[in-house]
């Protein structure tokens, strides 16, 4: 999958930290007096580090596949939501938890044959290298594990990630997420290369993207050696979602995971956002990149978010090399992670996944969608570049006179949706590219009216 | 509550790290043959670092108040899991995580009724300068939290723990975790201090436990500054579980804090597992520690294991000034953290621990369980001491003749009481520890029947 369009584009300085789509304290007298006070009380309690989406906050009661229904009984079509990937409140899935937390909950230091047959069952999904599956309950701490795991196998402490990447909110995943807290907020072992961004550069004189990507990454190496830090790690979500999505062309990951490799450190894929269908064309993000024979062969895989459908499940997956050392030194154990609800939950995923041929509509419907919004581009100049795979999407957004980043049109957008009922998200190192990324029943019919009111807000 | 019984104890290095209650997969072929098989496949599924407990692992299928079934229909008595606080798939519970997950399960960025009234009920038996509440899916992710949070706050990294803590697993709760990995595990900015055993010192001149353990921590305090690193926090679990179990004198802890306060430092509380009430006169562990006027107040607290009774929800309680910097410089999203089924479920558990009073029973039957276990220790000389409050008891184990710890008898009783359809667990740093913990719903007739069979056991 090629861009579907593309425009020049001028870098700049990020100019703030994280999507900026969020509900500013200062409005709170702006809302409706109930909403107010629960705002309110909402501070009072969770305290300064917690947000709110849009201009208007928006209190969800109830959600059905690809529907969000609000306390005043308001439907909305949620394009943002990937957790419940097999649409919300599926009912399959709630019937699973519902019988399985009924039943028993406990944990794995207890024989349960449900852990053994859906471990079978997702390993098989995996290339054949990739033997073990580690459970936890969050995709931060399945990234987290991932580090120890490599750090531990290795010896050593280097990570090299791209420059607004987020792999989650521990202190060891938030250390290696730039988009959380800004460059000068990773310490000393982390190594921060470009996105692979095909506008961003001339390339620099390399053949390809693939070529252009590893060059940097070998040079993050090498920068790490001469500090005396010995190279662990390469961690990459493979559809580079907080960067901005950068999926194309598909293989340019090969060669910088060969350079990561021939360094004698790991590649850790962070499916936790690519994982489970959502690219259409592979169930896992980092195989788009095995073109013919040249496959991507990862060390470590960490999934989660969609991997319950919203119930906290996630796993770390790893060739059983990489084990070795941490299984002999170290034991593992979390206390809720494979417990029989979270894979019980696990297992209606995946069944309703494979039952629903949900990959197949990610890439139909992703298809579909991408064609309308390049359609939009060649209509509105401000959008730059369509770019993704199934129903992963990234829109960029620019000033056409300028080719600048257009943060303040993206803002414009989510809350002008918001309005139209419907639910959107941003991404990219200068918030000016829109999210999507819809739970992955979405239909044609869902698909039009998310074209039709984008058209209709771009229009203002 | 002053400990019941108290005998001499010879301190050694410790012989292993951590509880030892493992199957050996040496022995799968003494298994039966459709288990063996289980077995072989877990271990080829899970790789080498997931641990079995028993001689002869147990395949649970469903569990009801305090007892588990296994595969056969045979039912145990859990005297062992801290988890499923008010009883295995309490129906109530497990009611409210269906009609939820049925319902909605999407997460903080949009308004949700439930998270702000659960919050501030939760912050309503905490003290009142505990403002702020955020929530996690583990409490190894609740402690990663609080130690950012303490790291920003203070600008400092040191951290002091107890000799043989456990935190969690992410990498920043395991690197202060030295029951994982051993003293040689943990990183530069982590100091040890022996955990406040009674016995196991002369007091060195102090003039109570409270003294010496608030000198320990003003010297490690010292260490870390002679080390050029800033103090940050301490940490600890207010029972002293992977201790051992420690808990008296009540008001032991309130020196040591105030010696971290006075060098500039914060008290993290990790009431993952006295928590909710198990340690029966409180409904939080540090509270014990209250004295009079003279109030342990914690900046810090971690809550976790049984705050959704098997669905994975923790949180992370603090003072509104440790938050100031880092709500100003960063902000925090965890994607399954509070959303709306893990606060139905959390609520639930509240709501079952206020009206089946179950801090009350835990009381009361706590109690009437230490005086059980003291009267067998007044006629087997194995039994050095029993401690604990409430339905949180450690039974220390001896060898009568020298005094030394006594893990082989700790390891027959283990097994030996499983055989008898009894669970329970291991504690300590020499493995030398009953660790009791039942479901809280834990009756008379169920303490009964566990005295009867640790009779049988020890008189074999």
């Amino acid at each position: 999958m090629t861009a579907i369009h593309m425009k020049g584009y001028v870098m700049a300085e990020p100019r703030q930290v994280g999507p900026s789509n969020y509900f500013n304290v200062k409005d709170i007298d702006s809302l409706a007096p109930e909403h107010a006070d629960l705002v309110r009380r909402r501070i009072n309690a969770l305290g300064p580090a917690y947000r709110l989406f849009y201009d208007e906050p928006i209190e969800f009661v109830r959600g059905s596949g690809v529907h969000l229904y609000d306390v005043n009984g308001q439907e909305y079509l949620d394009v943002y939501n990937n957790v419940a990937c097999v649409g919300h409140a599926h009912p399959r899935v709630a019937a699973a938890i519902a019988a399985q937390a009924a039943q028993l909950s406990t944990h794995t230091r207890y024989l349960h044959r449900g852990i053994v047959e859906y471990s079978e069952q997702i390993l098989a999904t995996m290339p054949a290298e990739i033997g073990h599956i580690m459970f936890t309950c969050t995709g931060s701490e399945s990234v987290d594990l991932a580090l120890r795991i490599a750090k531990h196998q290795t010896g050593g402490t280097g990570v090299i990630v791209t420059r607004n990447a987020y792999h989650g909110v521990t202190t060891e995943a938030a250390a290696i997420s730039p988009s959380l807290g800004g460059l000068a907020s990773l310490p000393s072992w982390v190594r921060v290369v470009d996105a692979p961004d095909a506008r961003s550069t001339d390339l620099e004189g390399h053949a390809d993207l693939g070529q252009w990507f590893a060059a940097h990454v070998q040079a993050a190496i090498e920068d790490l050696l001469d500090s005396g830090i010995t190279f662990a790690a390469l961690i990459v979500d493979s559809i580079f979602a907080s960067d901005g999505v950068f999926s194309d062309p598909a293989g340019f990951l090969k060669p910088a995971v060969d350079v990561a490799h021939a360094a004698g450190g790991l590649y850790i894929a962070d499916e936790v956002q690519p994982g489970f269908g959502r690219t259409g064309s592979q169930l896992w993000g980092f195989e788009r990149h095995s073109v013919g024979d040249a496959r991507v062969s990862p060390d470590l895989v960490c999934v989660g978010k969609p991997m319950g459908n919203g119930y906290p499940v996630a796993a770390t997956m790893m060739r059983p090399e990489v084990m070795d050392k941490f299984g002999r030194e170290m034991r593992y154990f979390n206390t809720f992670g494979g417990n029989a609800t979270a894979i019980a939950a696990a297992q209606a995923v995946l069944d309703v996944i494979v039952d629903e041929q949900i990959q197949a509509n990610a890439a139909s419907i992703g298809a579909y969608l991408r064609a309308g919004l390049g359609e939009l581009a060649t209509r509105y100049p401000q959008i730059a570049e369509v770019r993704g795979d199934g129903l992963f999407i990234g829109v960029e957004l620019i000033e056409p006179e300028t080719g600048a980043p257009n943060e303040a049109l993206m803002l414009q957008l989510v809350n002008g949706l918001r309005r139209r009922h419907i639910l959107i998200g941003t991404a990219g190192l200068y918030n000016n590219n829109l999210k999507i990324r819809p739970p992955l029943v979405f239909s044609r019919v869902d698909a039009d009216r998310f074209l039709t009111e984008l058209d209709a807000e771009l229009a203002r």
